[in-house]
Order: structure tokens, then C-alpha cells, then sequence
């Protein structure tokens, strides 16, 4: 790939200073190569002018299920079991190949719009290169993996014996594990440990240390799943995973919202990793997650904006937001300032995927997974400065939304621009998932 | 006004009947005058293709300060008093009618282009015809007070007489009240009881009796206040209210968090209006106002953006979505389900500011306060259907976003339309904002 230059922005590089430059960006082979206040002319090379805009380093969202984006707005105001039950599983079991790519193409769209340039996705059982395949075509980062679920009293449309789901894991492994230049990996999905056998779980202790691969798995979302873990496994829902040997800096736990203060100890000591999902935290009256506190025990904790149908978007700025202003009643109004939080958006997520050498900041050599910002939107109205970047991260997280976003790019490639995507359009994307949504509601009903 | 009419669209009836009616409507001298699956083609008459856009009633919010717009994300993760004292007070002293008039507009820029056509402001002391000149230019329905603060430990650069106070507050009800086809009302606004003397709180009775004027407050906000209250006044901040003659359904209270029994009883029984401001009271770290169980007891509650500053957005798509998502971890997920907070958002802010039989939805011989909403966005994506209403309520609760709205018209009038203000573009309005801003901290400096 040529390299090109950005002009005229502001780089807010999220590197620990907490700077904002003024200046010039040049990306070389996918990669940031320079960062400076001019960059000298090169006969040939592309520069685009940012117009004042201010770059920032894509979201990394940690906990994502692109399978459900077509069930958004058709599973609301629901108890959390009948929201499964009636809905989310007899709806995942009805996808077909051409569903899922609809609906993971749609959940793309809107990611890539909103500024978040890496995810770890949760697929469902059948069907996940549609999703790989989605991915690949859009240009996101992503770790995705198919949903295990081989324990018997799993629905009868997902549920599989423990062999056949863990050989279809190993062949999805073989098969896209660090394709597309390494933009695209494996992570195993088992749900949670309600839904997995323990002989599941420990194979993939052995996969993830040979592969180096992310585990990718609920824990503690709800008290009934807490006393179920409890009756299960004899014990708390973290111990549990950490007698199967998975807790660990690969392992990703959405939610871990009901701890004790053992299994607080347990994830700080391991160094595993936590998604914080706001917003459908709230939505499926979960509860609130204490991010301030596993904070300050030293727990890794990311953002994720969960399934559409639990949120209702995947819009990162709204989850900074909330991660925010959630904890601000019980920690006070200085709780979870904007620039702890948008450090959660971005190089926290990428520690937790393992991928902070290569994003979550502006820095030399670092990927070039880049969003152009205009704060000029009248929702925010806020003149970047370098001299008080203080204003520009408030902006950020309190006023911003994906009407800012200007451009994405993932690995120097640009993957959004004003409402388009390379080779198709929005609509093209929209039309598509709302015939295969009425083509699945269709097979349902069968 | 000529009449006109829009065709192809999906109107949200919002009259009590849930209803999603498809056709066309017509707007004659600026009200609704008819909706019908077709309306027979007059000669002359300009009609628009909807092309599949759901129309809705517009919002009304009953809690915004237009003065802080100017002030957005430079007041962020700070106690209440060092905000009130550091930031906002000062702030708003160093207004002048320029700064003033910019920081209306930019605010009301934000809400037409979100949905909201009617607002009830709460302005700063001095330049109020500032905030009424950006609301007959822009072409908001507006109820819009001077803020009245004479109590004598009032910061020294908003503190006036009390006979100061109401001698501007009768001059103001005098010059707007009715203005603009009536666009344009009076409503007093004390700014707390902590800020006002009961002198001019009982002088205010008589004026909203004898002018059908709205008095808008703030009580209950926080803990530290309703503690000030009770040393003031020997009693519970509503119980003051009430005793100095003034709950009944022409007074707006702002907040009502930290209430009592009686408190919540005398609210429901004089018919008090009780705004809620979800974001404000999470970043402000206020408390969680009990909005299921107020309701329960028949209390008007509807929504409000409060000012930038402490929101950071003027979204009423927001305030609906928390208005939702808040309450479900402590009353269940089935809480506040998204057509009760749609209705918040429209029908009952028109009965709190006693414009039920002209705004809040869509039915004959109402005003043409409409907004045209495309749910094709890729973060919505659901089809209108009349056949599946819920899944419209939905989305506009839990999904949509200013990025969805593609027309909005007040009066009948269109005030606007993709990224457009008639007579001024968005860039004008921000770019203004920015300058009056900088020029405002140069004052301050002073």
C-alpha cells in the first residue's frame, strides 16, 4: 500500500501524555509512520486535508455478538429469561448463512460508523464464517468465534455434543486464526459456563495457550445465573473459571457484575480481562458493574456495547457516556472522568485482546486504525486546542456521537467515509438485512 | 400559510390508541388538518414525498437552560458547588446579549435538529429578550423566563432586589407572553428556594394566576439542598413550595429526586408538573428520581435535557432512552417501556406546559409540530409497519438518534431540514457560539 499523508488535524495521541498535536499524520504500509507538526511534501503521495478535524485511535469494543444485529428493536422491555427463551435463542437458531452475513454486515456498518475499529465478537453455534466473511469484506479488526453451547439442557436448536462443537472450533481456528494480515482471529466463545460441559472448557485452556487465542465468555451478568453457578459448580461463578484453569490474560469476561470480593482478588491477581457493557447492563436490569473499584484493585476493564437487541446500538461514544455517568451517583461527580474513560474505549480494549502494540494509540509504528472527529457538530461545538486537551476528551466522551465521525480507517485503509463504505452503500446493507430479518422471522414461523 | 401535504409517510397517531397510520396529512394555517391512507389532489397545493419516514409529534422538553449551551464540556467531572461556584455562576454573570443570543441559538439549533419543537427555558438574570429573539428567529415554541435570584447570598454578579427582579419579570411577561402566534410564552423562573425570597415565590402565585403563566423551578436536585431547605424554611422542599401557595399544574419542577411520602402525595394531589432530567442527574451525581412509582401515583412526569453543561447533549432521544434503561436494574426490565416514555417525551411535556390541545400528537386541529424520522439509519434498521407499531416505539426509544431526523416543522413551518436552519446554516450558528465563547473567558479573565 502507497503511503499517504493526513493534514491539518489534531492527533490526540493517547499514549499516557495525554497530548493533542496539531499538525500532520503520514501512513505507511497500514502503519503510522510519522507524527509531526509539517510533514515535508513527497513527489507522488496522496495528502488529504483534515480541515481542523481531530484524529483518534479506533474504539475496541470487547464484547459484541454480530449475530444478533437483525433482532434489534424486536426483543424490548422483556424479562431476561423470556428475552432469551422467546427470542434470542429461537432467533439465533433460525439463521442461515445469508442471515448471518446480512446481520453481521449491518452490525459492521454501524460500528465502522461510530468510530470503532476493532471488536471481539461472540457468534452464534452454526454459520460463523458468515461473520468471518463479513468481516474480511468490511475491512473491521476482529476476533470472532463460534457460541459453545454443548451442555444438554441448552435449547435444542443450538446445543451440540461437546466433539462436534469442539471440531468445528479447531477447523474455524485453523481457518481464519491471523488472516487478512493478521486483521482477523479466532477466539473461542464459549457462552457461559452455564451452557458449556467442564471437559469443554478445559480443552480450550490447551487451544488458547498453543494459539495464543482470546477466550471469549459471559460471567456474572445476573443474580439467577450466579445461584445457578453456584449450585453447578459449588462454587462462585470466577472460581469456577479459575479452577478450569482459564482465568488469565486471554480470558475476556463480559459483564462480571455480581463479584465477591474473592473473585475480585482472583481477576486482578490473574490479570483477566473484564467488558463493561453499560448500557445493556441497564437494559436487561442486570445491574452495575463497579468499574471504579476493579479499577483500583488493578482489573483490566474494557467497553463493549454487547448484542443490538440488548442495547439497542453499538455506539461506542454512548458507552463511554454511560461508563461514565453510571458511576458518578455512587462515586460521586469525579468518578470515571472523560479521560479515564476514553483510555477504557481504546488502549484498554486493546490490552485486552493482546493487541496493544499494534493499536488503542497514536504512536510510530502502530497500526493506522484511525478516526477523523469533527467537533464542530452543534451538539458539541468544541474548537480543538492543544493547550487544553482537557476539553477535546469531555467532548468526546460527554457530547460526541457517530453524526462526528468523518472518516475510519483500519490498517491504513479507509473503511468509512461520509456514509459510505468501499463498494456498497448504506442503504444496500440496511435493504438486505431487512429482507433477510423478514426471510428468518419467515422460517420461524414454520 | 398555504396548505400543503405530505405523502408516503408512517404517522405515530400518539393520541392514546398506539396507532402507526400510513398515507399522507395535510397542514392547513399551520395545523394538522387531515391524515388519511390518500388525499385527493388539489390544484396548487405543494406536496412532499416522505419516502417511508415515520412521523412523529414533536418533542417537548420541560427543563433546558439555552444561556449554558456556550459552556458545554468546559465544566465536566465536578462536584455540584465547585460547578455551580467555579463555572456555571461566573459564566453565566460575564453573558452579554451577544453571547446570550449565540448560545440560544446554538442550543435551539441542537434541539430542532433532534426533534424538539417546544422548550421550557430557564434563562440567567439579565439579557433575557436575548434567548426570545433566538427563539422567534429560529422558530422553537418556547416558554421562557428570566431567572430570579434575589436572595442576598446569591453570588454578587446574578444577585438583584427583589423588586429589581420582579419589576423585569412583569416587563418581560409583558413584551413576550403570546408573541409570534403565541410561539412565544412567559414563564417565570425562581431559580431554587434557596435562591429566591418567599416575597417574590408569593408575588409569583398571582402573577401565574392572573396570566396563565407557567412558574418553573428546581427542587430535590440534591441531598445538601433539601438539608438547606429544611434549615430555611423548618420544612421538606415541597411542603415549602405548597405552603407559599404555588404547587398546582401551572408550576414545572425540575428533579424531584429526594422526596418524601407527603412530598409525593402533595405533588399528586395539586397536580404539579415534575420534570425529569435523567443524564443531569447521573452527571451531576444528583440520584435517581423514582419516575414508576411518581407515575403510579399519578404525577405528570416529563423529560428535559437541563443545560449543556451538565447533560452534555440537548438530546431528547437520549433523555428517552435513559428515562427507560435507568429504572429497569431497580423496577425489572419490563419498567418504563418505550411507548410510556414516548409518551413522556411529547403528550404529557404538552399538558405540563398546558399545550395539550395544541402539541404532543398527531391529531386534527393540533399544530403542526412535526418530525420526520428515517429508521432506515444502519443503527435502527426496522421497517414501519401499522400491523407492528411496537417495533416503531422501540426504535425511537432505544435506537434512534438526532441522525435519524430529516425534517422538523413547528407551526406547520419548516424550521429544519437536512443540516439547514431557513436563513442560516449550522456552520454559521457554531462557528458564532465559538466566538462569543472566547470572548466571554477573555471577559471573565478580566
Amino acid at each position: 500500500m502507497a503511503s499517504y499523508v493526513l493534514d491539518n488535524g489534531f492527533f490526540l495521541l493517547n499514549d499516557g501524555s495525554g497530548r493533542l498535536v496539531r499538525g500532520s499524520l503520514r501512513v505507511e504500509n497500514g502503519k503510522i509512520a510519522k507524527i509531526a507538526r509539517s510533514i515535508p511534501k513527497v513527489k507522488g503521495e496522496k495528502r488529504t486535508d483534515l480541515a481542523g478535524q481531530t484524529v483518534i485511535p479506533g474504539f475496541v469494543q470487547t464484547h459484541v455478538h454480530l449475530c444478533q444485529t437483525l433482532f434489534r428493536n424486536f426483543a424490548d422491555d422483556l424479562e431476561l429469561l423470556d428475552w432469551l427463551r422467546e427470542r434470542i435463542w429461537p432467533f439465533e437458531g433460525a439463521h442461515n448463512e445469508k442471515s448471518l452475513y446480512a446481520s453481521a454486515r449491518l452490525g459492521i456498518a454501524e460500528l465502522l460508523a461510530g468510530g470503532t475499529t476493532s471488536i471481539l465478537d461472540m457468534g452464534t453455534v452454526r454459520h460463523t464464517d458468515a461473520i468471518f466473511e463479513a468481516a474480511k469484506s468490511m475491512g473491521i479488526r476482529a476476533f470472532i468465534g463460534k457460541c459453545l453451547m454443548d451442555r444438554d439442557d441448552n435449547p435444542p436448536t443450538l446445543r451440540e455434543s461437546t466433539k462436534a462443537a469442539l471440531h468445528e472450533n479447531l477447523e474455524l481456528l485453523q481457518r481464519w486464526h491471523g488472516q487478512a494480515n493478521d486483521r482477523l482471529r479466532y477466539a473461542s466463545a464459549p457462552r457461559f459456563l452455564l451452557s458449556c460441559t467442564e471437559g469443554l472448557m478445559r480443552e480450550l485452556k490447551g487451544l488458547s495457550d498453543a494459539n495464543e487465542m482470546i477466550v471469549h465468555s459471559h460471567s456474572s451478568e445476573s443474580r439467577a445465573e450466579v445461584e445457578a453457578i453456584r449450585k453447578l459448580y459449588g462454587s462462585e461463578n470466577i472460581e469456577a473459571f479459575h479452577r478450569l484453569g482459564l482465568t488469565g490474560p486471554r480470558l475476556v469476561l463480559a459483564h462480571c457484575i455480581h463479584l465477591s470480593e474473592a473473585e475480585k482478588k482472583i481477576l486482578a491477581e490473574t490479570s483477566t480481562r473484564v467488558s463493561h457493557c453499560p448500557s445493556s447492563n441497564l437494559k436487561l436490569a442486570s445491574g452495575l458493574c463497579s468499574t471504579p473499584e476493579l479499577r483500583k484493585l488493578g482489573v483490566s476493564v474494557s467497553l463493549g456495547a454487547d448484542g443490538a437487541p440488548c442495547n439497542n446500538n453499538l455506539n461506542m461514544f454512548q458507552e463511554m457516556r454511560l461508563a461514565s455517568l453510571l458511576q458518578k451517583p455512587h462515586h460521586g461527580p469525579t468518578a470515571m472522568p472523560a479521560r479515564d474513560v476514553f483510555e477504557m474505549a481504546t488502549i484498554e480494549g486493546a490490552r485486552a485482546l493482546g493487541i496493544e502494540k499494534d493499536a488503542g494509540s497514536l504512536e510510530i509504528g502502530k497500526k493506522a486504525d484511525l478516526v477523523a472527529i469533527d467537533l464542530l457538530e452543534p451538539s458539541v461545538a468544541v474548537e480543538a486546542s492543544e493547550k487544553e486537551p482537557e476539553h477535546v476528551y469531555s467532548a468526546l466522551v460527554y457530547s460526541a456521537s457517530p453524526q462526528c465521525v468523518r472518516q475510519t480507517w483500519v490498517d491504513g485503509r479507509s473503511v468509512f467515509r461520509a456514509g459510505s463504505y468501499p463498494g456498497t452503500t448504506v442503504r444496500e446493507i440496511v435493504l438486505e438485512a431487512m429482507r433477510e430479518r423478514k426471510k428468518l422471522f419467515a422460517r420461524l414461523r414454520k
